[in-house]
């Protein structure tokens, strides 16, 4: 295995804590660090509140290699992420002028009022992320990334930071469903499990035409590892009677 | 302003990280929270992995009325969630026959291996939580609650809680639609707010049909301020020139 890169979200939102809106900056994020060897490990889900974004993000940095934030940096009262973040670094937030220039981009200047020029106070020492959705930025300070909420901008921004983190091994997985109860294999798959430390073997049930069937996903680094594990469920299944089905790649 | 009665929610699963699997509790949950009165105000998002659930429970359960966690209860190896709750509150894990006879409910007696019973391991003193789906239960060990991941167990256990939770306040909420971008109301919206402190006044701004948009969310405890809240967001956009459309139907 290479060394684990892990990182951390923090969804900032009144919205995903009182159910009106449902996250899906999780899994993008998720599945995107993936790709570059970064495993997501911790993820909080906060409320537009003081306290409760510094602690995150104090708490979080100096266990990760990087956190991302979503959420809080539009231009009404109820976005405090660009100024909590500066608090909990320390630093000025201040009026910078690179962010002024972008939000120009998109906002004719007479429509530029102090509410839209929040949007331009970034934290000191930050290095401005693109928005090519809408053009007000996100910002890096040290290794905290701090992203909009709304999907489709996140998504953009989270895509072109993503080519410059630097990842560790990748995390593959290879599926395998079997069509029979987790409870009838779970014995087995701890042994498998026991032979083979490095991988992290799930086990996802579901029943389907009224029959249980369990998915077992394999991951890890190293593939021919994985490869070998995910046949010794499909051995595991098959010699209890039970139908297999591979996915039908190797490790990806 | 009535009493606040807050709840976390602790989401357990290495399926979530990696993205493989889109959560759906954590809004079910909430919005369930909401009409007893119970405010759902942080959630973690951790893995199978015993410090995180054991550090996450301990540090969550004397700050909430109420927390609430998903997953890890099944058979397999990598369902570590039982043990951990117990060592979280440094008590022993043990078989529970009460446990036992309600998976006998639902598995015949020569399927009842070593692995099932492992879902009749249940912390001392715990009460236990109906499971009618699949009858494996949950439980509860003082403020913790402690539920299945799989989104159809996890809302029948949920259901069946939600009459017991002691709540305060109800939040109600009232939305306005005002077609006229963010950037452009966000003073007055401030001075609104300013004016409300005990109205959370939320701001989610949308483009449709190429035209800027915002829904303004009004959440509180008091009807009759937040009517009058949502009302006045509606005559500043219009004072604005912008058309309003307003949800129709008093705080809710």
């Amino acid at each position: 295995m290479g060394e684990e890169v892990s990182a951390a979200l923090v969804i900032i939102g009144n919205e995903i804590l009182s159910g009106r809106t449902q996250d899906i900056n999780l899994q993008y994020i998720a599945l995107g660090l993936n790709e570059v060897g970064v495993r997501l490990t911790e993820v909080r889900v906060i409320a537009d509140d003081e306290a409760a974004i510094i602690d995150s993000i104090n708490s979080l940095r100096v266990r990760h290699a990087y956190v991302f934030t979503t959420g809080g940096i539009g231009p009404t009262h109820d976005d405090i992420t660009s100024e909590c973040i500066a608090k909990a670094f320390g630093v000025p937030l201040r009026r910078d002028p690179r962010a002024v220039e972008r939000l120009l981009r998109q906002i004719k200047p007479e429509n530029l009022n102090e509410a839209r020029l929040r949007m331009a106070n970034i934290p000191e020492g930050a290095e401005l992320i693109d928005n090519p959705v809408s053009h007000a930025p996100g910002f890096r300070l040290g290794n905290v990334y701090v992203m909009a909420g709304v999907p489709r901008i996140m998504q953009a921004m989270f895509d072109g930071i993503r080519p410059s983190l630097k990842g560790g091994a990748r995390m593959l997985s290879k599926s395998v469903t079997i069509f029979i109860a987790e409870g009838t294999v779970a014995a087995g798959l701890r042994d498998i499990q026991d032979r083979h430390p490095a991988v992290e073997i799930g086990s996802y049930p579901f029943v389907r035409d009224g029959s249980f069937g369990t998915v077992i996903v394999t991951r890890g680094t190293d593939a021919a590892e994985i490869g070998a594990t995910a046949a010794e469920v499909g051995e595991l299944a098959r010699s209890l009677g039970a139908r297999t089905e591979d996915d039908g790649h190797p490790p990806a």
